[in-house]
């Protein structure tokens, strides 16, 4: 078994660039998964790492992986402890990690919900949307400037592996009406015109949520469309980015359902 | 002005025991909040602190919340700042604290909707539901044995004043179905046998919501209950637990208001 040992090993250097710097992923097209699990749900979306690094005794389920990524040509290298440790953003790592290409899912020709989580800072809250939007059905995630890298180790891990099922792409308040012409903008607000649930949802979609510091940004404000809000009690302002953004798609869920969508 | 320059100050060890310690904090039935907007939630839900400690030159927002409160004979001092900061759980302090009494807010003596977060370890988790399950109208949070503790730091940071909001009450599985006889037992489960949506939540409910790692204990499944289920598409496995409790929360809200409860 090869064993990298060297600071100045070159797949090392690329992993803390990607760990570290977003313009490297968006250059290379490249993420770093960590762990067995979010690894595996990469594997069985049908994306395959470039390469592996783990630890030169890797626990059992690690071990597993492992031997079927060696079965498929994937390198797989051990790297010394110390240094393999310093490659990973969790604190407590599971001792593997893998360099994959971005996730490429094509966008349905004519999507009925499409969702935008316009200016999203938290990390954790962009990746629990990711994983519940793959849940809810969403046909696919708008990425725009001012919302943290969908490919940040923190919004990866948050994911739970939804980034392999949802289709995503980038774009920005220019491009995003033309792109989606026939969909409705619905922005969620606190202080909406209509309640979420008296909304018709079964109509194509372009649902803007904004993020917890911001509301949407004037550029979405000024174009045709409805706001919903989420009636809360207690005179409580607002719900957290992620929750409120779960109820409404949850909310529309059950209406396409309902309409036999 | 009093300047508290010692770290043997009796205030300042109390301050640092509550923020450590969650037996200090049901001891003295005593919490702490940092900066204004969590201070001046507590203070319009109306719970005084006991005292704040605050920088020696406190930024405008914070003045205000101190001459307000000094003006309601609660003991505002000066503490220096090194000796301030290393009693903030947060990363960016904003210069403010004060100890404050537990919450007590009534549970109704007939509640239709009970919420149990049961083993909960994720401190973000427990406050973002404490904050969603206040804009809810849920009518009482019950703690169980194996949840992290409500008042801890991060947990009162998250739930953005919903612990001031909504009546929380500590219980265990041998008592809880005692507590609420006439509740009928919901849990939430990933294969549940009831979709969500399905389920009629105008009838008076216990909800149980498990941690992620684990679902709800053995203990509940030995109760009579319905499980109910979210539909998840994309061989999703699961939610985030507090995503999933607000999903789930928010369908009993829309169907109460339509049976005009």
């Amino acid at each position: 078994m090869t064993l990298i040992t060297s600071p100045a090993n070159e797949r090392l250097k690329q992993v803390r660039l990607l760990q570290r710097q977003s313009r490297t992923r968006r250059k290379q097209r490249r993420l770093v998964l960590e762990g067995v699990r979010l690894m595996a749900d990469a594997v069985s979306a049908g994306v395959l790492p470039d390469y592996v690094l783990h630890l030169p005794d890797p626990e059992q389920a690690a071990r597993e992986l492992i031997e079927r990524l060696s079965a498929q040509g994937v390198p797989c290298l051990a790297v010394t402890p110390p240094l393999l440790a310093e490659l990973f953003d969790t604190e407590t790592p599971q001792g593997i990690l893998g360099v994959f290409p971005w996730p490429a899912l094509p966008v349905p020709a004519a999507p009925g919900l499409v969702l935008v989580p316009d200016g999203w800072q938290d990390p954790g809250n962009l990746g629990t949307l990711i994983r519940t939007a793959a849940a809810a059905n969403v046909d696919a995630l708008a990425l725009t400037p001012g919302t943290v890298d969908a490919f940040n180790p923190k919004v990866l891990r948050a994911g739970m592996g939804g980034h392999f099922r949802l289709p995503l792409l980038w774009s920005d308040w220019d491009r995003l009406p033309e792109q989606f012409p026939d969909l409705h903008i619905v922005v969620a607000d606190a202080a909406g015109d209509v309640s979420y649930e008296a909304f018709d949802w079964t109509q194509p979609t372009l649902l803007v949520v904004g993020g917890e510091a911001h509301g949407p940004r004037q550029r979405v404000r000024n174009l045709p469309h409805t706001t919903v809000a989420i009636p809360l009690a207690r005179g409580v302002e607002s719900l957290n980015a992620a929750i409120a953004a779960s109820v409404l798609l949850f909310e529309a869920q059950r209406q396409r359902r309902l309409a036999g969508r």
